[in-house]
């Protein structure tokens, strides 16, 4: 037997961090490599309650199939929950979605043709990474400064794709919190990110699983919100606000775009968990909801904090090592000195008991070698005191030795 | 705004099917139109418990991400279940699916480039048709004869495909009580089956979803189970036997595709939901499954007799009309003679107060304008009773209308 495979599942791989992870998985590591959310910020009891009542009272709302663009009581106040942050999508402009990665997914269905160009950070996400390469996209990188994309090298990125007789598609990114850089686009640099997508005539997708967990600083408008032309398809999880084992989320945009995106769902799903839609509905009917953002802001901005103050105390200092303070979400990005190759020194740290997740992989142009993503979500805050401090101590020795003639 | 679909979104077309329940949802018409298992058979006491107990007590395994070929608890139990039937796939080559149509994404994703050929019968189950179109195949339908499909012309459309210069990949089928026609396969035709895929080297998919539902005769044996030389992937769904709104099923194979499917898996949405597959879990630790299989046939059972025998009562005898005789699952097939269209025909059924899905959908070649479906799942035995005795009325009806001078 010899199947003979489709192109793409030629050149398919899986993620390269998940293999590492495995060797992060040993005993007395502390590990900021994974990227879960803490499992303390899930509302269990509630959710237990709920899950009972609606299968014992409810069960043709939660054990029956339910429609491909899902229930439109949760829709509706997911609906009104963008509305408090400037987005309109009415309810028959969202489709509940298997989590943002199946929202991924989907927009790589509607759009893509092989060979179409994405144009993505550097760094990126990999889920967006792997859902856009699976429809056999040409995958563009753009740098991301501390405020977002680089727009001159975006405009000028779209223009070579042209000129290479290629076809553009859309702009991906995740303007507050990026996993994995941890930054945020500023008002001006979102501006200037749609105007180049109406001049080009580009859509802009937009992922925002960590933008309801904002620590510091002033929330900055969704794209979603300044667009004024509807190019903007908003992805929305609540792997991160409610619990991520429900796979639960939400895509919303354009009426055109999102009756495509019901038609592909419904031949790739027929429709997401009634169940565990309900539950959502319920958390939006019965829980106390701003409350819950609040408690979980204030739950990851400790570790943010702790996080940060110990990068200060332990990291070496010097040319070439910074990190990004991000103002949410769960990661924080180390840039160390161009000799340092992260996926070399992760043995060492690993014999120091310490794990992050090595940069490379999100870079769609070979680059970030000397990279990496720490997670600061699952860590206590004595892990993260100790974890940074021999994190410290691994990085002094790595650059100790990389200078050192005898190494040269 | 003029967003740029790929090509499979421009001829992506939702379920004719879908459009149509809408018309026959209207208050008092008797619908054997839905093919939804009937919500009496899901134990929702046992899920209601399970699911509160696993929440409040498990919220690792149920509230966070798990690994996206899903919890070996759930896979364990499932390779003894389809040991039991003759299939042998251990735990490492079964993946959780998000419930049978991801497994048909997944098989669509991983073997099919555009243009590439499946061969499937003529019916065939929509989500199928929707889920190989969603990648571009071409469909080429094989006419299904009581017992399994023509292999000999089967034999023949493959050899017309390679003479074409195109790709043929798989053969998919329902072998047991097909949806839509109620259609076994015997083991024989089961055998040539395997015969003319071996000779062809191409993979077989064998979709289950009413494996368990037999409700008379004796099971016939599982393609995958007779498969010598592992080229049979198998689909299975908790949706007829646990609960449909769980979305829970499983992919298995040979342990290559499996492989493949768990990393395309990765990027189409992570994982299946771990709270979904913690209650599976639980189903098969602590519930009688065998004894719930029997409860659930035995509800079927009596409304598939009643449905037989009131065909028998009340519908006009005469050349060209014939129904099928499932021995499980949940439907039935009619075929009227060549002059009534059944599209045409429904209006008037609905007239009549009763309603059935149309049989074209489900012919990729264009035919079965007069055919239907019935489902028997859902009715209760005195609307099985009353809605066929309105459709022998309108069936004789319409023989009559068709036939009279005055109409020619």
């Amino acid at each position: 037997m010899n199947p003979h495979f489709a192109e793409r599942t030629k050149s398919a791989r899986r993620s390269v961090i998940r293999e590492l992870l495995k060797l992060t998985e040993q005993p007395n590591i502390i590990s900021f490599a994974g990227g879960l959310p803490d499992p303390a910020t899930f509302p269990r009891e509630f959710l237990a309650r709920v899950a009972a009542d609606e299968i014992l009272n409810n069960p043709g709302k939660t054990l029956q199939y339910t429609t491909t663009e899902g229930k439109l009581p949760l829709r509706e106040p997911l609906s009104r929950w963008f509305a408090e942050d400037g987005m309109k999508f009415p309810p028959d402009q969202i489709v509940i979605t298997s989590a943002s990665q199946q929202g991924l997914d989907l927009v790589a269905k509607v759009f893509l043709d092989p060979g179409d160009v994405v144009f993505v950070g550097l760094p990126t996400y990999i889920g967006a990474i792997q859902a856009f390469q699976a429809m056999q996209a040409r995958l563009v990188g753009v740098p991301l400064e501390e405020d977002g994309m680089d727009l001159g090298k975006l405009a000028e990125a779209i223009r070579a794709t042209r000129r290479a007789g290629l076809t553009p598609k859309f702009i991906y990114e995740v303007p507050d919190f990026q996993n994995p850089s941890g930054i945020t686009w500023s008002e001006e640099k979102r501006r200037g990110l749609l105007e180049i997508a109406r001049r080009e005539d580009l859509v802009v997708v937009e992922d925002m699983p960590y933008r309801k967990l904002r620590y510091v600083g002033k929330p900055v408008p969704p794209l979603a919100a300044l667009d004024e032309d509807g190019r903007v398809v908003v992805l929305f999880t609540f792997s991160k606000t409610l619990a991520a084992g429900l796979r639960l989320g939400a895509l919303a945009g354009p009426k055109e775009i999102v009756e495509k995106v019901v038609t592909l769902k419904q031949a790739t799903d027929l429709c997401t968990s009634s169940l565990t839609q309900r539950l959502a509905v319920r958390f939006f009917q019965e829980y106390d909801v701003e409350g819950h953002m609040e408690k979980i802001c204030a739950h990851y901005r400790v570790k943010r904090d702790a996080m940060l103050a110990a990068l200060e105390r332990y990291m070496p200092k010097g040319e070439g090592i910074r990190w990004t303070k991000p103002e949410g979400g769960l990661f924080l990005w180390v840039a160390l000195p161009e000799e340092i190759d992260t996926e070399r020194m992760l043995l060492k740290a690993i014999e120091h008991k310490v794990a992050y997740v090595i940069g490379a992989p999100f870079f769609v142009d070979g680059g970030g070698h000397n990279t990496m993503r720490l997670s600061f979500s699952s860590a206590t805050l004595e892990q993260i005191e100790e974890g940074i401090r021999r994190l410290g101590q691994v990085v002094a020795e790595e650059l100790a030795a990389v200078r050192s003639p005898q190494q040269a």
